[in-house]
């Protein structure tokens, strides 16, 4: 660290100018952050025209972000970050039963306003170029195996230009998204579309970085997924496409083994050439979920 | 460190993800950012919802900022970051003659059109309650001590209640800045106010972060300065009330030993009951100055 040829104090006094009403998290939060910032600028003799290159990318995220759009999410989520999170509030909800916070990523094209479906339905509407999916699967108990009757399985996804419905006014209205509950024996089931990969926007800052950093944009395909039921853990994930090209180098670092999954013939539906099982394990226990 | 817990690779596959293309710059900048931003998360165990917020902070800081005001630099300045990158920019100049940038910090409150006026002019309209200055000094060339003749001094403050002129719609245009000339000795001349202390904005992200981190948002009372001479590389800098009483907890942390200055009373001088004499003296060399 080339710390030695700066104020060597400069960095404590920041820190240290947190006064007693502090909150214990937000010093611990704050003093971290400050010193890993301080150190990036030193170690890299961070100029000051460099540095406001970074302050001037950071306010046009928040401009281009709406209740449509988060490009600052997105700038996090092309450096890992996001991923990084969700990594670590998901280690630490598994060992800890009583957490007070185990929230998992929705992504920003989750709707809370999802319309129920009926299991058998077809979620896909005006989709020519797409491959037809029948995804099935059944939700269990984790512990005891058991099944879960009326547990609820939400599916979303994007059209095969790569855009959820509510970017695309050419999609109707909740095109290729809906909430399917359990049968009798924990079943679901219901037609899809297989999903394609597709760029994250690179419009705006997030984009400028990938290609700052020679990166392609793309995302593997995947199918979101958010798995209720009463008296256990939500379960948030996303599940990718085994034979997808941007499996290895998603470029928001979302993919992980657990989560590729393999999409097979289908024989005699003449709604679907490919099927998907996958099946849901919830784990019991109530936690928050951040709203959801 | 708390990495052991978490996938040993991800920070290295996130680095490695760049491309060929990547200038080497960008590469070595955006490694050890990657690095202490993944770091920061893994050693305080961000959650989702932690991080989230700080998402959303960012956000608000661009769209809140525009051509008048500028939230995200602010954010910086709270946690000393831009005091830092002029700490860092200044001793990179100062030890490369050649160096291709030597920028310095003018603020959010520099303006490019500030109008010429007269030695001796009185650069304050319209303020009741604040104490006159006569400020003059010499403006030489440091290494041979001789004036330096038709240099651009410039100066710009906040009114007594806290606000530039152009944050207020009760100050005339340009009020409280000005360039003047240096004289056939060198000297410049002219009168002003002492300046005063002002809060920085705290009705967007950095004053909740003050709050938060228990902080005032006060800064000790300043005039900016930027000196311009052909030939030499420009002084940005701002100069500070020894007697007031933030100059050692400056909200921004920009007070430097060499930047505080002493007014002292002024006799017989119906416009002026203070004085303060400051010497610029400007370092031979032409440098790139970032557009000023």
């Amino acid at each position: 660290m080339a710390t030695h040829r700066f104020d060597p104090n400069f960095t404590d006094n920041v820190i240290n100018a947190m006064g007693p009403k502090t909150s214990p998290r937000m010093r611990q939060v704050m003093s971290s952050l400050i010193r890993h910032i301080h150190d990036f600028a030193r170690e890299n003799e961070i100029t000051v025209d460099e540095w406001m290159t970074g302050v001037n990318f950071i306010n046009r995220a928040g401009q281009m972000s709406d209740h449509k759009r988060n490009e600052g999410q997105l700038l996090c989520d092309v450096i890992g970050l996001e991923s990084l999170v969700d990594e670590i509030t998901f280690k630490l909800a598994e060992q800890a039963a009583d957490a007070p916070t185990a929230t998992a990523i929705l992504g920003p094209f989750f709707r809370h306003d999802t319309p129920h479906r009926k299991n058998g339905d077809n979620m896909v509407t005006g989709v020519d170029d797409g491959e037809m999916v029948f995804m099935h699967g059944r939700v269990v108990d984790f512990v005891t195996k058991k099944p879960l009757v009326g547990a609820v399985v939400e599916a979303w996804e994007a059209s095969t230009n790569g855009l959820y419905e509510q970017q695309d006014p050419n999609q109707v209205e909740h095109n290729l998204r809906g909430k399917f509950t359990t049968d009798a024996d924990g079943r679901y089931y219901f037609y899809c579309l297989r999903p394609t990969p597709y760029p994250v926007p690179d419009d705006g800052p997030a984009g400028k970085l990938l290609e700052l950093m020679d990166r392609h944009p793309f995302r593997p395909a995947h199918i979101h997924l958010l798995v209720t039921y009463e008296g256990y853990r939500p379960l948030t994930t996303q599940i990718f496409d085994r034979s997808d090209r941007y499996l290895t180098n998603d470029s928001v670092f979302a993919v992980k083994d657990s989560l590729i999954v393999d999409f097979v013939p289908r024989k005699d539906d003449p709604q679907a050439a490919l099927e998907l099982e996958y099946d849901v394990r919830l784990v019991p226990g109530n936690v928050k979920t951040n709203g959801v």
